[in-house]
Formats: C-alpha cells, structure tokens, sequence
C-alpha cells in the first residue's frame, strides 16, 4: 500500500473513528493481539518507536510543578526520559534551539553568547548521574504520607548526560581571580536563578544538550541545562542562558525563601546543595500486595557524594541487617541497584533498606535524621523507609 | 477545558484537519516558539514525556525488514529505544503479555510453560550490552556504498537490559545431561529460530523484559527476548516462546541458508556467532561538511569478546596513529565512546579508527580482512572505516 492509497482508506474511515480514536488516545488505547501472531504479518519499521499500547506507567503529577518516576516499575538503574521526574517553577517552556544563547558574564575576561552549535563543537562529555529533588520524600518528615514508593521517592531518576564540560568553556571565557561564585539562570517563566560555589565540585560540571543518547527532553531543559553531578535538582538549572560569575553567592529567592533546611533552633541552613546517601526498597513496596513465597527484594540506592558500596535489608524492622547483591555498573552519583532473594512466610513484618557510601556515611534511621534536623525541614529527608507487609499481604508505608 | 469541550471542538475542526495533520505527522511539524520564552508560563507535566518537535533524528529504514539508528547524531553510549536499530524477519507481532508463555522442553526434566508473571518474580538481572545484526556494514564488502554513518554502520545499538538469567530458569527445569544445544524461537510470522550451543557464552544470557529501565520495546520482542551479550544480533530471538533442548543443532533456515559466512574457497563458516571487535568515527563521517578548524572527532568502538581496551584514529590513511580517549563507563560487550581534539587545516586528509579489545584482538583493515573473508560474505564485515575529507570540508566514505 502506497501512501496514497493509505491516506485514501483512512479517509473513508476517518470521519467515524475520529471521536472514538482520540478518547482511546485520552484514556491509553488497549491495542488488540491476534489469537495466534505468528500468523499475522507484523507491523514495519518506524522512524522513531513507541511503547506498546499494553503498557501504562506514567508519572504521576504531584502539583502543576511536578511529575513523579514511577520508581515501583523501574529497572536497572536508568530512567527511561519519557518517565524522568519533572520539577517546573513556571512550566516548560518552548524554546528553539536555533535562537538559544548562553550568556557568560561578570567576573570574566571575555564576556560572549553562545549558540547551541558553538557548545557542540567544544569536545562532548557523557556521563551515567541521578538527579535528585531536594523535596523528594519531603512528605516524610511528619507522618508516612506517601502510599507508594512513587509517591514517596519519585523525584529522582538516572540519565547518562552529555554535554561540553563547564571548566572548558569557563576557560574559554577567562574567569578573573576574584569570581568565587556563579549564577546560573534559566530561560524558563520563572527565571529559575541559584548561585554556586567555583571550586571542586563544579570540576564535574555539564552545559548538557543530549540526556540517553538523544538530545534532552523539553521538561529537562531543553535544550541546554546545567548539570552538577550530586547536587540538589533545582541546581541544576533548565533551560540554561546565563551564567554570571561574582565574588559572592547573588541571594535569589530560590536561596533565601526557599531551599534552606529550617533547623529546630529557628535557624536555617543555606546552601545546602549535596545530596546525602539514601536507599529505598521499590519491591515490594507501598500498596504492592504480596503472595507468601520466594520474593525477590530490590530496590536502588544513591550518593551525591561519590559511589554506593553496601546496602543491607533488615526484614525484621532494623534489628539484623542482611547484605544484599549490588549490581554493575556501580557507578559514583547514579543509581546502584540492589537485589535480595527473599522467603516470605505470611507473616507481619518491617521491610527496611540502608546504605553505606564511599566516604563512609551510612544512611540514617528516621529518629536519628529527626533528632538532629527536627521535623520543620522540607528537604534533604534520606531517612530509612520502612514498608510494613500486613499477614494479608498488603505492603504500606510506616514510621518505624 | 475539560475532556467533553476539548472533544466537542476537535470534532468540528476534525474533518478538514484530519488528512492535512496525517501529512504533518508523516512530515513531523515543527513547533512554534515564543519570542521571549520567559514571559509564557510553560507547560504542565505530562505523564508520559516526548522529544522536542524541534529534533528530527530518526531510524531510516533499510527495507521493509530492518532500520538503522542514526549513529552520526549518537551522543554516549546509549541508544535511545525509540532509534534503536531494528531488524525483522516479518514485521513487528503485536503480543498482549497477559497471553504469552515461554514453553521449555525438549531434553529437559520438567518441561514447563512459563507467564510473564513467572518470569518476573525470578531474580532480576540487568546489564548494558550492544547488539550488532550480523549484517551490519554488509553493503561494504564491494564498494564503499553507505554514504552515512547511519548507512554503513547503523545496525548497532546499546542499551540497559533486565530480565532474569537464563540459567536461572534452566536449572528450575532441569537440563538433562546430553543436551548440547537449545533451540531458541520467536511468536513473530516468521517464526525465527536459531540453535545455541549450551556453554560458557549461554552463562550471560537473559530472558530480557525492560529495556532502558521500562518494558520492552515491541521492535525490539516485546513482551520477552533472548540477549546472548556479544553475539550476532539474530541469535537474541525477539518475542521469544520456546526453548527446546537437544543434543545437536536444528539446523534451522536461519542458519543453513542464512546468517553463514561463505569464503573465498567455497565453503561457509557457520556459527559464527561472536561478534568482533569493530569502531567507527560517528563525527566526522559521511555526508557532513566541515569548516577549517577545531574538530572533536567522536566514535564509537565495541567488541563481542569483552571490554575495549584502546582506539586509535589516524587522520593520514592510516600511516600513523594517534591514541584517543575512552571514556567512562568503559564495559564488557558495550559500545564505547572514543573521542579525540584535532584540528583541521583545510586540505585533503583520510580519517580511521581501529580498537582493541581485551582479549588482543585487533580491528584488521579492509585488505587484511578481505584476504582471508574475500568478497562473497553477507555478514561479519568489521573492517577499519575510512572516511575521506575533501578539501571544500566534505566527508564522504571511502576504501583507503
């Protein structure tokens, strides 16, 4: 069938189906398998492929400004980017990459604009790293809210990301001796600004265009975001086009109202941008319901400050600790998935996950995070989640 | 807007629009964006995400039965699953999970019919891997026909797979002790077959159901597949449903008829299934023009046996080599990413790479692999690619 002889019979059908097509395309069309495919010539090759219609995890809105990983379906370590958590300040913007400039300026020699096509011809760097959302697990600090794993721990997701390094166009540009800090500005209807420290940690910076393979998504910033491996998501700035170097953090209102950690004494702590080692068991997990018998735990874990180097599963609410597998890659400041083989024998019990980084820090139980931090936070919450399984399967966030 | 007076309206545009967005969706429509994105609120979050209608890369196919991935807009080492390359024996099957089993039997003690379910509660085992088609580079045997990257090398892609092993599920049936070799066979119209030699490389298999942290794509076996990491793509049957043990191969079309390499004397090599050792320059390749200049010369190079361990580029016909850099994750049976700084003085050059993996195995050129292949093979074509710069700057594929 030649295309016109396609677009004609569609034609005829059309006037019909359309209604019914576009409700099925609002609710996820079931598609329709033959009894027996291995009679029915299959279908050709796409430009550029799809899902199968017989799947449907999705992220799951939070608010207007975000969307959560559906980490209760995940594998392995990558996030696929039609899944990747989304966290907006005023929404995705369009932007065409034909007219995008990044601005680098202030304490510079030479200040320029770069087009997209100038950052590509720089030498190209690509990385395995998590984001993470400072908020993630925020509604934790009170009470269990979240009923799953998605709810509670869905704003985070791995990529490998490619881009010029940040050092390589900063030396480009000269960075003048007394520039200690940068903002960096997002062309989003938030101008979502924070200012970052030179210094070590922006030695692995990305200006990053391509997010697994292909360029980046729309709602990771297309086409051109910051990436500071381990830092804070909302550091991360999307829609990257300007960068200004000064001597001292600039104060936006992304670091004064909001992303400081309240600390029970009234004060706050600022620039608090590393996220801390945390673990989380997403099978089974939060309204999950299970079957007595062999059970295969996993879960991933996660480090701003380098790679993962143990998990340990307690089943019995954090009174033992077993060592689960780590599986490779194991990489410094991306997901590490873990693995446990499991008998469940139809009993209550507290499934918990904690990890060991390799600088040493161990992932801490909730009463030991809240006695120091307090309960007023909204970010930075890594404490041990617990999943309780009742005898009658049903697995469901608690505080133990 | 809720859904009632969105459908109301699309109804009454719908009979004029519906051949003209069938012609842009064929066409892919290009977004409009603001003058000044940071003055529009943005869009909200969606549940399922997709690529900006600004980029426009995608899978051209070969036929009716393959597709290549546009390895010259490659970032990384990871294919996106919408531009992994595809090859099918008659077409994409469409399989509702629900109803798929893998049936084993055969030379086995129990033979058994496994559910998605079944398989999904074994232990969880991911890995990245390429997959090469065996015929990936055949149009080179002759002539220098591809005239892209895409073209001459488009049949290879890397992803993240999880599944559970192979062995696992053997042991739970019990392979008797004369069985030698397992029958593999696909639920497409095809009904592709191939026999596998029971072994050492049968160790790293995966009965595959997510690829890049989601399920399966259906060109790719949706809802299960064999990956055999290393071997020719073929072999990793795609919406796998039976395994059959037995003491000799089957001799399947595939594998008389097919998929054997016939040499100079007459003979065909068969089962010939490894992969070996092959690069390409993915930047600069065929069809691009350059400017005088700094060039980030990126590529990729994998091996079937193992991890590569180095790439060289040579910029003068392979007279002298130049060391490049492999950049990390650099692992087994993966594509990795290669890439050099050089620049570009504006005169006629020839640009290779050659790579060697752990095992010593060295990338031949052309005339050292056609003297012991000659020119009648289809497959396993892994010669060193030249690719010739005109002194105007444009790229073309050349047999140096």
């Amino acid at each position: 069938m030649n295309r016109r002889s396609l677009l004609a019979g569609t034609a005829a059908m059309v006037s019909g189906m359309v209604l019914r097509s576009l409700a099925a395309t609002a609710e996820s069309a079931m598609p329709v398998a033959p009894d027996d495919p291995s009679r029915v010539p299959g279908a050709a090759p796409t430009p550029y492929g799809q899902r199968s219609g017989f799947e449907e995890a999705v992220r799951v809105p939070r608010s207007w400004w975000a969307s959560l990983t559906p980490l209760q379906d995940s594998h392995g370590i990558l996030t696929p980017s039609a899944l990747h958590f989304e966290r907006h300040h005023n929404g995705v913007p369009v932007i065409d990459p034909a007219h995008h400039r990044l601005m680098i300026h202030g304490l510079v020699e030479q200040p320029w604009a770069f087009t997209m096509e100038d950052l590509k011809r720089f030498p190209a760097v690509s990385r395995l790293a998590f984001i993470e959302c400072s908020g993630n697990s925020a509604i934790e600090w009170r009470a269990p809210t979240g009923q799953t794993v998605q709810q509670t721990h869905g704003l985070t997701s791995t990529s490998e990301w490619t881009g010029v390094a940040l050092k390589t166009v900063l030396r480009e540009v000269g960075v003048k001796s007394d520039a200690a800090w940068m903002l960096a500005e997002g062309r989003d209807a938030a101008a979502m600004t924070r200012s970052l420290p030179l210094g070590e940690l922006i030695e692995e910076a990305l200006l990053c265009y391509a997010q697994n393979g292909e360029p980046l998504r729309p709602e990771q910033g297309y086409p051109l975001r910051l990436l500071l491996p381990g830092w804070e998501g909302n550091t991360c700035i999307k829609w990257l086009r300007r960068l200004k170097l000064g001597p001292a953090p600039f104060m936006t209102r992304e670091e004064t109202s909001q992303y400081t950690d309240l600390m029970p004494d009234g004060t706050a702590r600022q620039f608090t941008m590393v996220m801390e080692a945390k673990s989380v068991i997403t099978s089974p997990s939060g309204g999950q319901r299970l079957q007595p018998g062999f059970i295969d735990i996993r879960g991933l874990a996660w480090s701003g400050r380098g790679r993962i180097v143990q998990v340990e599963v307690s089943t019995d609410g954090g009174q033992s600790w077993q060592q689960t597998e780590l599986q490779e890659p194991i990489l410094s400041k991306c997901h590490t998935r873990f693995c446990l083989p499991w008998r469940w024998n139809g009993e209550h019990v507290i499934l918990q996950s904690r990890c060991l980084d390799e600088t040493g820090y161990v992932q801490p139980r909730r009463t030991a995070l809240v006695a120091v931090r307090g309960v007023n936070s909204v970010y930075h919450y890594n404490a041990i989640q617990s999943w309780s399984i009742a005898a009658d399967g049903l697995v469901s966030n608690v505080h133990a």
